[in-house]
């Protein structure tokens, strides 16, 4: 038995269980967003802005994904919404299985929108269908304008990319027109976003645009 | 067969290639370093400026590792320097494997010493020994302070810390005593340097301990 023939059967096992995820999902009119990006691109800040924004408009629940700590639950709590943490002890993604689990300890009763914040990796989490409706990138300037190109498939993967910490452009070595140009060649039906947590830059456009297709979802 | 069954095969294999690549470099006399960091937190900008330090100091060799693109070694290739660019096509990590390969196309002969630039990701490349003397991680202040504590394998395997873009630390929700402590409280045994791949600030030190680290384990 080869580890291709493994490799393909934890996918194919990943892929029923997401599909009951979302069956879950839509039973109860959750919509569900998987956010994923490299460490430190800026995830639990989008979601702390996101809260912010629409936790008066939405009924929402959050599931934390990490490799070691609970500090982006602790975050996310202070916020008053139901949420999850996840520690994957190593592990370089979340996977379908771990959300069953985590949807054990949190009530989609009435929860409108879950986020799920993966792990900081922009390669892994890719292939990992959770049950989620759509995933959203994010990429912070800071990375520079070639991460489309050089990580193709989580770009290829998600409905929406924010391009986070906008207001670090003056500063860094990136080509705004270049990155959004990058990531169309690889996805042109991806939804662009530029927002700044610092400033709060592009927040309302994406929060805006976030509740408009969860309700639509749904219509 | 249990998938983890296989996976410790898989490591194990790698273990076993590891050890040979190892002895080739012992063989001849090449130091060989690892470098890893989430995708963007500037390993190529390093190398960059390394190479423009120590080229005329050392007879030095690179491997680049990408999942797509051969951006990076032709950025290295203009130093004039020996480069393979390893695209693993999805892959979230180099393995010994690959790099055996690729030393089938890079001549050690009189090389002193070798980078390898990992796949941008701060979780896999963690578990898979390439046969390297030492892992170098780089960590970017954009990134936050939390990182070493949220992705503790990575700091712990590794030799030396270069926070990087210390230039960008006015502008960023980072505290740099905090970052440290945080990544030596994983690893009391770090060498932390400070770096800026615009200014070049703290690239000379950084080049003063690799080339004698490199040069030290051949006495």
């Amino acid at each position: 038995m080869s580890v291709v023939t493994i490799e393909r059967k934890v996918l194919e096992k990943n892929d029923e269980l997401a599909a009951k995820n979302r069956e879950l999902f839509q039973h109860h009119g959750a919509f569900v967003v998987n956010i994923v990006s490299s460490p430190g691109s800026g995830k639990t800040s989008i979601l702390e802005r996101t809260l912010e924004h629409l936790k008066d408009k939405l009924r929402i629940a959050v599931i934390e994904g990490d490799v070691q700590t609970d500090f982006d639950a602790q975050r996310v709590a202070k916020f008053d919404v139901p949420v999850v943490q996840i520690i994957t002890n190593g592990g370089c993604h979340l996977d379908a299985k771990l959300v069953q689990d985590a949807l054990g300890n949190i009530g989609l009763n009435g929860i409108q929108l879950l986020v799920i914040e993966n792990v900081g990796n922009l390669v892994c989490p890719a292939n990992y269908d959770l049950g989620e409706h759509i995933k959203v990138v994010v990429a912070s300037t800071t990375e520079g304008d070639d991460k489309p190109l050089k990580y193709p498939t989580m770009f290829r993967n998600a409905s929406a990319l924010l391009i986070n910490k906008i207001d670090l452009l003056p500063y860094v070595n990136c080509n705004l027109a270049e990155l959004k140009t990058n990531a169309l060649k690889i996805n042109p039906n991806l939804e662009v976003f530029e927002t700044s947590c610092t400033t709060n830059y592009g927040i309302a456009e994406w929060c805006h645009w976030l509740e408009k297709t969860s309700r639509e979802y749904y219509k």
